[in-house]
This record gives structure tokens, C-alpha cells and sequence, in this order.
């Protein structure tokens, strides 16, 4: 029920609002005697920060403490507590829109629901809730590196323009993704893109995109049948970010315009042990990992946050214009800072599904 | 961690292999005093079954019968458990295959999970597994209709063949799609994946698809911040579905080719109350339905089991041709007989997410 | 939320009524690779079932049957779903009495709460429930047998006598309490029990129990602070019971009579490992096992159904007399049959923190 | 799976160590439009705190600051997020005795568990853990208010003395309570049970001691059966709680010894609608509030921390003396300060059943 907890082993609640005093995160079920320092995820949160090119101008020092939970730099069993404070939050711009239903936005759905809205910021529903599930998908990154597994996301494409070239092996992509400005592994498409976006910035407009993710080295046997499968926990920790509309595995929608002859995956006895030849699945069957690489992509629209002028009603109905204040933060294209979100969410899906698979046999 | 339970509030809990006895679903947290019977169940999974034009040529007569939960025609807040016998379970067919591993298949990573698979028929892998969530989807289903909320899935594409033209009304949308063979509500398109279907049932091959489900009249307010997001359950709900490789909600993938001055929907204050003037976002803002129409897809790979030979390797890793017998049932396009269980697990999840936002406020 | 679950990893869903067609249990989370035949499940129902000596007289041959989940005599992992059928159920006496609340019963509580109530034989709130709780707990006992860990319940008092004389060793005491024929392993006190119930029977009365639990080669580590104490989740498994009233773990309530210096249990490093020298504590320090036996105890009211007459009213709030018909079944004391269910109950809550604990530390 | 959290839709998490930065709560799923601040949580926490007579000397300054969740003074259903720093911790004297053994303490069962142990000042172990449960509890305590529920805990007795006369209205049970310095709302039993506790004291000794709770005007039909039985619920509350050997409902334990004919409750029409001429079943029936006051107990041990000379092992295994340093906090009895929990345990555990029980009938 807990509409804020997320996992079942290494379970994160997240709480805090855009304007409040503070976000924050608690993690329960992470595995004692893990190493971790506020310094790793700091540098987590920095590379969703923006010193990155196209983001909000907002300043957001975002520092970690660790409350709880780790004593002597290593985690201990007990919930770590993380908290980032907030600052540089003037809300007083959104005094003027507060009565308004944004195009896109969550206000009106809050109000419908709770009767009641923080809608400095966008309160809850602001994308900077995200950062918690930064800080804790750096923990669970960290278990997934204890045991050589490798997660990376990036830019897949940005509007009408689409990575052609990717580097095969996961660390030149994670290393080519990490030195692009916009976490875009292929530098022709880089480019582009980033014309792309300047173009609809100056329009005051804004592009959507899509984060493909990838995942090396996973053991077979990840994922429960039936409602549980790795794909299915996959999605709903995708679709769960805020401005996703889409979510695929393997070949995606693709799949479904070929025929079963093309998709199958045979099997072959390689050096490494079985695998397919191809992955066309994209690391699982039946809701289980193979052994291949975990492959899919997040689609994201684009922001909803615009400055163009806009058709809306107010609170009581009455028709009127929603234009985002020229000085207002904007931000052309969500799906860039949402690369380390996506990572994040990954992470913590395959190390509760990790630690789930300790209970599968007997032993 | 429950891996055969769906839902918290109302929760259906899954068993059953499809060569054993039998498969049940026990439904908890029903509400008490909705009337139901086991013809109606009967009729939902009828509409599953293969009477339809392309399916297994396995008689299944699935006849669930209600063990508990149902007193005098009513439910009576204890767990419903409906049973459902199998028959027509001839095994030795499998014999000769059980140490292949099939191509696309779950027979390899179930064996790598747990050491062990019942391999008859797919065992709990097999899609026959879908038929109790069509059994809770009915008495989900009647708890919505209670509410008028209406809830159907309908093919959206086969192959290369999509859907051009679709009733505006859900009403006739409803009564087009039962009465295409292939619950396809567009009967030009219909002939078209009928030719397409035959032609690759005839050359051993199968299809892939996509299924749309629309939900109206479904109340604002619906679904919860942040992890539970209506869509996110949804995402979770089709994606632990079997072949599902894909899952969007409103523009979906399209949203990321758009810009946000296109992608908005503007709202009004309509005869209706407040609204949007188109419904690009698919129903949900920030995770909570807005009232307008819930609208979404799902992709599903072709059949993996076809009858042309594949390479594969046994579980002793030497190279191996899979071919299905001759006599094998065979199903060219799973996503036809799947258009139901869409249906079910859209009404499962919005029960659940009913009952849920009964505890949303003070009262 | 589902309240017919018990347990998060090995996790178990009852359902079924009193006089329905049958009651059943869902096992979910059971690891792969445990054998377990009918014929186990079905020994350990004849233990709870009236071939002992004070029982109702209904003849209950209650035989399980597994439906799935189990592949050539071993659990696959898959849920694994157990089946009784109900027989001899003669609903016909309870119609005359279907209107009128029953001291001690639930049918008004049930009538509140749902608006409906199956009354036949007690539908739902039935002790026969918990004949599904013994065949799970039977599979759970397997595990625990697999780690050499020894679950015994028996009978420790009934009205006013108080067992003296126990067995040191678990063996013994499982022996002496298989023999008795109201689960008491004191010869002496089961003779003075006897005579007790014979006259509480007699007079058309009953009588309360204490039952206690021990559990023997349990390794420490297991429970979890700080809302999953071992003895919080025994707690919860023993007042989820019918007709329970207490619970206690080491001296209980007279603990609170003590002083810290008597209470207290010293360290000392035996041969076997560190251990303490007293066990008053009853084998939990913090909410987590330490490896000394674990003792408990589980206090139940007289049977609420007795032939005197008694003072009530009908569902109309009318003053009426209930009075059990003389050929009704009748149970002079509930906690001689509860004795297995309250060992079924600790080893399930056993195995499920076993399998916990796997997930505890990074490995 | 979650072993910090409780509730189910009324769920909290608690964080933080003894010696940490800070302690905290996330409250997840409170209703909105409740009105509340941070005086009526620290007006709760005050009442736990050692202004009372006999507590440790630690000065804990426990000021709760709320970090989320709460609008203009109103609860918005977004995440209630609530800190209380730690002040006044000097570790330095648990250096010297960290690698003893503490008897009665959860020292080694943690290094048991997790292999590490923040072992300053009892770290998760600490009851100031409870602290968190009882700023939940106060908001949770406003809900039931707002629903005319009352709730009050008192001390029942303390080490052989026992209380002998209440009050019967609630209120003035609640002031007399209140009144007291030690929780106790008879006068004459206080004044003997403080010469007992002095003499404890002075002994370097502790005492035990029960506490009583007592619910008034809770409707009928909370509490859910079979596993999710409230004083199933309200049990695992209790023991949870640190230092807590014992739980009862009604009767308890006495009920054991009792016959049907003077246990069960007779029904009647009385003016305030149906009701139980006695309340031996203590408030519910079949698991499900009846709507008489709920009434129980818990037991808890006398407190480990002892100054008296205690036999004891080191982490090598090497005998020892462990002896409380002369300077060290010493509270003489932990019942004491646990009554403001007991009462906040029973408060969270009412407001989650009385949520769960909207989603009860089709309504």
C-alpha cells in the first residue's frame, strides 16, 4: 500500500516536497557490512545536477547526509536515512499560478485526490523527488559492482534524432555516455540533438526523448514468476518516474510486428557457458534473466513545464492563459537528467530482485 | 515478495501448472455484497478461450468452479477461490523435448532459478496460467461496472496490419471487437490480419501484436504518488503478462518525438466539468487519473513455439534442433487470446486502485 | 492488506468456510528442491483431527490433496496449493439458530463488518481454518527438519492443572506429548486434566488451556528489529488463532515481577559456543534468536460453544436464549486440538525468518 | 518484508541509532486535511520524556521538527516526514565495555545477525527508537480523536504491586493517568510501587512491571479476519516493542482457567445499541472489534541495564564482569516511560484497521 516505499528486500521510502525543508530517503533491507561514504553519493547526485548543459538554472547544492545506518563506513542492517536539504527555493512566483491547472502538470489530479496541494515547486510531484532515488540507486549500484554487475543508461534519441553508433562493450558506453554533456554515447547524434534542443529552448519549447538502458554481467535466474518477473518490476520503476510514457524490453513494440522465427533467440554452448545468439529478448524469458544482457528503453514526452502561452482554467473553472514567467527555470528536455534516474531505478530493481533469488532453493 | 500475488487491497493470488490437476485463483479483499456466479465466470473465460478462429487446437473446457467466498450469490468479504480442472493433458509429447531448451522459452531459466521444471506443457510458465486472472478480471470487472466504469481491449495491430478506424464510443467499441473473431473492432483491417495469420500458420511461423485498452468513466483521483502511479501499475500489470515486451500509456513512444507545445492538453470547463481538450497524456497526470479517458498499449512478441526448426542446445550444452511435433497445438499469434487478459489486468488494477483511494482523506 | 496471508517469503493464503465445498491453502515462496508427499501432509492433519479423545464428533477424514507446486515428489518452487474437501456437513441445525448471536462467537462481529455472514458451521471464523495452517506448517516443519531445527508444542495447563514434570530433552518431550492423548507429556497431570474435562463436559461446559511452544537448535540471528521481532511475528501467529487470549516468550508475565538481577541471563562460553547459562529470556535478545531454545506460550478461553443455556439477542435485538442443540458437536476444551496448530504456526514463522535472514549481510 | 515499517495503509518507518545524527519517522499514507503541528508532537514526546521520576538522567531535548507532508498546517497526503535530533551523546564510556556482552541487551544477537553493531548507547536497540513510534502515534491518536475514539494506557503493576482501584470513565482514567507521576492512576498503589522502585534503585537492581491499555467507543467491525485479527495486530505492536514479554486481551491468561459458562459475554439491547453485558472477551470477537471497550496488557521485563555486577563473556569468548560504569543512565523500570508507547502502538494499530475497513463492502 505504501505509495512511497519501493522494492521488497532493499526497500527505499522517499518523502519531501520541491519547497519544504528537505528531501530524503530511507533505505531498509540493504545488506550489513557494505562500504559507502556521503562523498560516492554526492557524486551520484552531481551528475543528475546541473552543471550538466540543458537543465534548470536552479542552484541546487544538492549534498547527502547520511543519517543512520552506517557506523564506521560501513553500512550496518539498519535503515540508512539520507537527506538532502533544500535552498534557493523562492516560491513566491508560483503564488501568482497557484489557482491555475497547468497543461501536463500533476496540480489538478493532487487537488481532485488529496483536496489539498503544495504547489510551491510542484511539491511532491516535482521531478527534484528524484534525487532520493539517485542517492539510493547509488547504494544499490554499489551491491550490483560488489558482485560485477554493470548498469548504464543514456540518451537513446531526443525528439527526431536517433544514436546510430554505440561503443559494444559497457565501459567505453559508460565512459563515452559519462564524458557527453548530454549523456549521449554517439557524438554525430550528440549534435544533433543539442541543436535540437537549443532550437526549441529559444521557442520556448521543449523535446521529448528516449533512455535506453543496459545491464552486463547478470546472473540467469533474476526475476519471479509470475507477477514479479524482472521485466514487469522493470516497468512499473519506470512508468513510477515522473513524465514517462513508455516502457519496452528486448525488441519493444518492434517484437510485435515480426514473426516468431526472426525473435526466437537460440541457444548455443559458447565459451562463457549457454547463452543466445542473438538478444532479441533483451536478458529474460519467461520473466527470468538468461544471462544476456538486460536491454530496454524509457520513453519520455516532452517537458510540460513551457513558455509558451497556454489554453487552461483556473481552480473555479473559469477560463484563462498559463505562461510560465520568462524568469521561471526551464528546462528544454527531461529525459537528459533523468539518464541517472533510470540507472538508479535499474539498480534497485535488480538488487531486490538479487536478494529475493537467496530464498529460490533449498539450500 | 509474494511472487503469484497481484493487488493489495483486492489480491488475487495465482496457482497451478498446465498439466497438473488444476489452476485456482484465490481472491482476498473483495468487497462483501457483490453478486456473482460461476456463469458469469465461465462466460469471461469462454471469451478466452478457443471457440475464437486462431488459438491451440486443445479443447479446453475451462469451467471454474467457486469454492469459498460466496454465500447465497453474494460475496461475503472472505477470499474467493475459484478452481478451474484441467483436462486434455497429454504429457508424452514432452517427453521427447524436456531436455531441449526451446527457443524464447522460459524451460532454461526456470531450471537455472530453481533446479527443477515441470516441463509438461509449460508448466507454470504456460500461458494457460492467464486464464485465472480472466476469472478475477470478471469479478473485477463487476465491481467497476458497479461504479459505470467501463473497461475493453481490442487488437490495435498484427504484424505489419494496424487498425485505421475504431467506433467513438466505448459502447460500440465493446460490441465491435466481440463480434470480430480476432477482437478486432475494424473489420477491414480484420480480413487483412486474418490473410496475414494464415499465411504464417501455413509457412510454421507466428506474429506478433499490439493491443489497446480504453477505460471510461473512470473517476479523477485514481492512483498514488509516487512508485504507485496508476500507469505504473498498469506497466507492472501487462508486463508480467507472458510475450509482453512493451507497455505506453497515452502518446507512449510517440511522446518523445514531440514537443511540449503539442504534447500538453489544454483544459476547459466542459458540459462535463473540467476536462482536456484532446487526451495525449492517456488519463493520468503525475500518476493520478484526470478523468478523461484511460488509454493505453501492449506489445506482444510472436508466438515463440512455431513449428519451423530451430537451433538450440540440450541442458547437457550439445547442439540440438528444436522442432515442434506435427501434432503440436500451435497458436500463430498469441496476442489474439490475450486481448481479455489485457482487459483483466486493466480491471484489477483499477479495482485495487478504487479501494485504495477510499483512505485518501480525512472524511 | 490481504488478510487471509501469513508470512513474506514463505508465504501461505487460506480460504474456504466451514460448510463450503472445501478449504484450501496457497503456499507461495516455498524453495525448489523440498520432497513432500500427501501422505505427510495428511499424517500431520490425523494429529489435530478426533481420533484423540475430546473432540466434536464430526468425522472429519480430512485429506489433502496437492494441486500444484510439487513435480515428481519435490517442490518446483511454484505455489504449491493444498485442498481439502468439507464432508458430513449438516447445515440444516444451524438455520434454527442463524438469527441469533452467539456468546463468545463471531457472527455478530462478522454480520457488522460485512453486512452478510455464511453462518453455517461458523463459515469463515470456523476452527476448522485452521486445518489449512497444519498442512502448510507441515511443509514448513520439513525445512526447518532439513536444518535439524525441532519444533514440539504441548499442552501446559487446562482450567487449574498445571503440568509439573517435562522431559529435558526435545526428543523426549516430543515423544511423551505424541502419546498422550490430550497432547499433555506429564502422565500425572493429563490424568487430573482428564477428569477436569470429563466434568466440565459433563455439566455442558468447558475449559480453557495454556499450550507451550519450544523450539530447540535454532541458530541465533533470525527475527529482525525493529517491527519484525521474532516473538512480534509469533505473537501475531498465535493471536491470529481462534479463541486466543495471551501470548508470553520466556517468563512472560512474570517477568514483570522480577528483578532485573534475577532476570537477566549471564553469558558463558560452553563447549557448544556462547550461550547463556539461564534461559529466562525464552531464546530472543532484541527481537533476534540467540540460539538458546525458544519458549513460549499461548493462552485460550474455554470453548465458546457450550450446552448451558445463555442469555442473548437476535439480529432484530431481540432478547432471546441461545442453547446448542444436545446432538450439536461439542469440544469441552479448544486447546487440546490447537496443540499442532500452534507448533504449525511457529514453524511457519520459522522458515520465513530462515529464509530472511539469507538476504542479511552482502555475502 | 520491511523490517522498520508498520501499517499497512497507515504505515510508518523508523530510522536512526541511539548515538547517531538523529532519530526519525516517515508516516506514508496519512489522510489529508488533517490539522497538525509540531507542539502537539512535541507535547507527546514531553510525556515520554524524563520530566517524570524515574528515568535516565539523559537530558533529551527531543524536539521534533516536521520535514514533509504538512501544508498550511494541514496533512496533504503526501509523506509525513519527522526528525528529532540526538543530543547529549557521549559515547566514550560504551569504548571501554563494547566488545562484553550486555546480559538482557541485543548486543550479541546483532553481531549475530549482521556482523557489525553500532554499539554507542544501544544503537538501533536503544528504546530511544520508541520516541519515533510515539510522534506517529500522536498524529495517529488525532485521527481517532477525530472519530471520538479514546484511547489510554496506565501502568497495571510493577514489580509485585498492583493496581486495585480505577477510575471508570474514561476521562478520568486519563487524568488520573495523566496526574501521575508514573503513569499510574491509583494513588495508594503509586505510593508503594515508587518505595519499590526506590528500593530497586538504590540496589542497583531494576524492577518489571504491566501495563493496561483501554480503548473507548471504537465502532464495531474493525480488525480483519484471519491472520490480520486486531488483537493479532495489536500483539505483534506490542511485542515489538523493546523489553516486552507478554500480551493479553480480555482476560488473558486468566481465561485460561476459566470455565465457557463464566467466560463467554452475554448479549443485550441496551440503550446505546447492541452490547455485552460483561467485556471478558476484552473488545472483540472472531478477531473483529464487537464495539465494547478494548482492553489488554502488556508485560514488560525489568530493565537490563542493571548497576549490580553482572557474569559475562567478551566477543572472544573470554569470562568477564560486566558492570554498569557508576556514572551511567540507569531508568529502574522501563514500564514506566513505555506507557505513552503502549498507547501509540495502540493508536497506529486503530487508525490503520479503521482505514482498512473502508474498503470492506461494495458500498
Amino acid at each position: 500500500m505504501a505509495s512511497n516505499s519501493f522494492g521488497d528486500i532493499f526497500r527505499i521510502t522517499t518523502w519531501g516536497e520541491s519547497h519544504g525543508k528537505a528531501i530524503g530517503v530511507v533505505i531498509d533491507g540493504c545488506p550489513a557490512g557494505l562500504d559507502i561514504s556521503e562523498d560516492e553519493i554526492n557524486m551520484a547526485l552531481a551528475r543528475r545536477a546541473p552543471g550538466k548543459v540543458y537543465t534548470t538554472p536552479r542552484v541546487e547544492a544538492d549534498l547527502a547526509e547520511i543519517f543512520s545506518g552506517v557506523f564506521e563506513g560501513k553500512t550496518t542492517g539498519t535503515p540508512i536515512s539520507i537527506i538532502i536539504r533544500n535552498k534557493d527555493a523562492d516560491s513566491s512566483q508560483y503564488a501568482t499560478i497557484k489557482n491555475l491547472l497547468r497543461p501536463g502538470h500533476a496540480n489538478y489530479t493532487y487537488i481532485e485526490k488529496y483536496g489539498i496541494f503544495d504547489y510551491r515547486g510542484g511539491g511532491r510531484a516535482s521531478a527534484r523527488e528524484t534525487a532520493c532515488r539517485v542517492a539510493a540507486g547509488c547504494i544499490a549500484n554499489k551491491i550490483l559492482q560488489h558482485y560485477q554487475i554493470k548498469v548504464v543508461a543514456y540518451i537513446k534519441s531526443i525528439g527526431s534524432i536517433t544514436v546510430n553508433h554505440l561503443p559494444e562493450s559497457v565501459l567505453a558506453l559508460q565512459t563515452a555516455t559519462q564524458l557527453s554533456p548530454i549523456f549521449c554515447p554517439d557524438t554525430i547524434a550528440c549534435d544533433l540533438m543539442r541543436a535540437e534542443i537549443t532550437k526549441a529552448s529559444e521557442a520556448g519549447d521543449s523535446l521529448g526523448g528516449v533512455i535506453e538502458f543496459r545491464v552486463e554481467d547478470l546472473p540467469a535466474g533474476l526475476g519471479d514468476p509470475v507477477y514479479e518477473k524482472l521485466e514487469a518490476n522493470l516497468a512499473k520503476a519506470m512508468l513510477g518516474l515522473p513524465a514517462t510514457k513508455g516502457f519496452e524490453i528486448g525488441e519493444g513494440f518492434t517484437a510485435a510486428t515480426m514473426q516468431g522465427s526472426m525473435h526466437n533467440d537460440s541457444f548455443e554452448n559458447a565459451q562463457e557457458g549457454i547463452r543466445t545468439t542473438t538478444n532479441r529478448a533483451g536478458g529474460t524469458l519467461g520473466g527470468i534473466s538468461n544471462g544476456m544482457p538486460l536491454l530496454g528503453r524509457v520513453a519520455f514526452k516532452p517537458t510540460s513545464s513551457i513558455k509558451k502561452a497556454q489554453q487552461t482554467v483556473d481552480l473555479a473553472g473559469q477560463a484563462a492563459v498559463f505562461q510560465l514567467p520568462e524568469t521561471a527555470r526551464h528546462d528544454p528536455c527531461v529525459a537528459i537528467r533523468a539518464v541517472p534516474i533510470v540507472e538508479a531505478m535499474c539498480a534497485l530493481v535488480l538488487v531486490d530482485a538479487l536478494l529475493r533469488n537467496r530464498c529460490t532453493r533449498l539450500g
